[in-house]
């Protein structure tokens, strides 16, 4: 069996966390011990979300900008890359034995026309007050949005991906059975521009990008690891109702009940997938795994 | 031929360059056009350095300390790896055609007994007035050190690489025709704990992991671009002679003679490789190809 599996930002900083890279560690510990049943999938690759991460870069490159270049948004997701490689490999190297284990920097190609450079959507960085958040759109062009009650928070254009441009490599290697982390934070955000590539500002979801390198995979399974044990109906509410199973059409009836930017691009990479996708969290994922938790989409 | 590259700091900042994005992407530029004549080579491979890219984002680590926790050295040579990665790959795609490329985050095992832990030597990051200079090394505890005439600069431990963690994925990358950007900035180091890797604050010497990668790929040749065309008898006096061919005894006799952290480690890495290693400059590759220039060392 291939699996492509998508950690969330969970699986690398907790709640009240800031990301350190001894919490970080840890945090992927624990991760790595819950993927243990997967360690020996034919072949297997491993994607992630950078979103706190690459705000505390964005941070860094501000707030040193008198002394040090401050690098564009595109290669800020590239150093996101490695620093959440470096800490998985490190992390995956024990658990894997003999297995080989590498972190390959992650090119995705995006349409310079596409819409979402005209609507920045999505959060990155730390939470504001209100007025913090007012002032920061304000002196620096920032597009601000209120998040689930935690505050106010950058946004920037997601746009869709298009082509995993080290699909091959990628491919390559998972086929030579080495483990390989990919496509970090949804890949570095490139455009052709004639025969170049050109590094664009955005951040791609990483739901989207794990669903698009899953498909050029032929990949026979999809898990997405977020921070609920499951996808639900009437999330929030005191009603709400654990999903277990989803066909695709049932996916689709879903898909407008469900909060942009957090559940809903999970069902829709599932769709555009196209084979079986798992939902579910680290803590659920053993029981996921034996059918006894977590959200199935049968495509 | 299996060709394995060391660009130095030159190919991707030039004297006067803060190493803006744009500033390396021209850089690069250059350099992919100089490498025009290796790129059908059997086995390609490029490395390169990172000196004054870690030291911009240990500055950058360091002025946002108190918003985003700063990350160790070790994370922050791999964030180095991915942004010179991602400009690399950016400036050889169009070059290459349908050969694909990929950055793979590279790993470097180093002994956490290695002297170079009490003995930092290896300067990183901005250079300093004297009393600039000694006020960082009293009240950040950095070891400092005058570097030929352009001030003070902090060093960290450059230990012997000793193994290239990922060097099984490079060389199935290389075989199948990719040609690989790996072992930046010398590689993330780490030492062995039990079974598991942990992260060190070092910087190793990219002249050192080269010579150590194309030893393990069994490569037929290193190349070393700096910033001279050619070793030099005498470098820097008047009488300065450029060397066009050196055998092994003669490397050896000549290395006493040679600076400390700059030509000595490429004539060591050179002996250490034990293949045919040709030292040239970017601006002399071509005719140094020809045998027009450079110093090609014969083992």
């Amino acid at each position: 069996m291939s699996t492509v599996v998508a950690l969330g930002g969970n699986a690398l900083m907790r709640p009240g966390e800031r990301g350190t890279a001894a919490e970080q560690l840890a945090n992927l510990r624990r991760a790595v011990a819950a993927l243990q049943p997967l360690l020996g999938e034919s072949a297997l690759v491993i994607t992630h979300g950078n979103g706190p991460q690459v705000g505390n870069e964005l941070l860094r490159q501000e707030r040193a900008a008198d002394e040090a270049p401050a690098l564009p948004l595109w290669l800020a997701v590239a150093q996101t890359q490695a620093e959440i490689g470096a800490l998985i490999v490190a992390e995956l190297h024990p658990a894997l034995g003999d297995r080989p284990t590498a972190c390959v920097l992650t090119h995705v190609r995006v349409a310079a026309e596409d819409p979402a450079f005209d609507r920045p959507s999505k959060p990155i960085g730390p939470f504001y007050s209100a007025e913090q958040g007012e002032q920061l759109g304000r002196e620096r062009g920032w597009a601000m949005v209120s998040d689930a009650n935690r505050g106010h928070r950058r946004v920037v254009p997601s746009p869709e991906p298009l082509e995993i441009l080290e699909l091959e490599v990628i491919r390559t290697l998972a086929r030579d059975k080495t483990v390989v982390v990919a496509c970090g934070g949804g890949g570095i955000p490139v455009v052709r521009r004639g025969n170049r590539l050109a590094g664009i500002d955005a951040v791609i979801d990483k739901d989207r990008a794990s669903a698009l390198l899953a498909r050029g995979l032929d990949a026979d399974r999809l898990l997405i690891l977020t921070e609920v044990p499951a996808v639900y109906r009437r999330f929030g509410e005191p009603d709400q109702e654990e999903i277990r199973e989803l066909s695709g059409t049932e996916a689709k009836e879903l898909l407008p009940t469900l909060a942009e930017g957090s559940m809903r691009p999970k069902i829709e990479s599932a769709l555009s997938f196209g084979r079986e996708t798992l939902i579910t969290s680290i803590d659920a994922l053993e029981r996921a795994l034996a059918g006894d938790a977590g959200t199935r989409i049968h495509l």
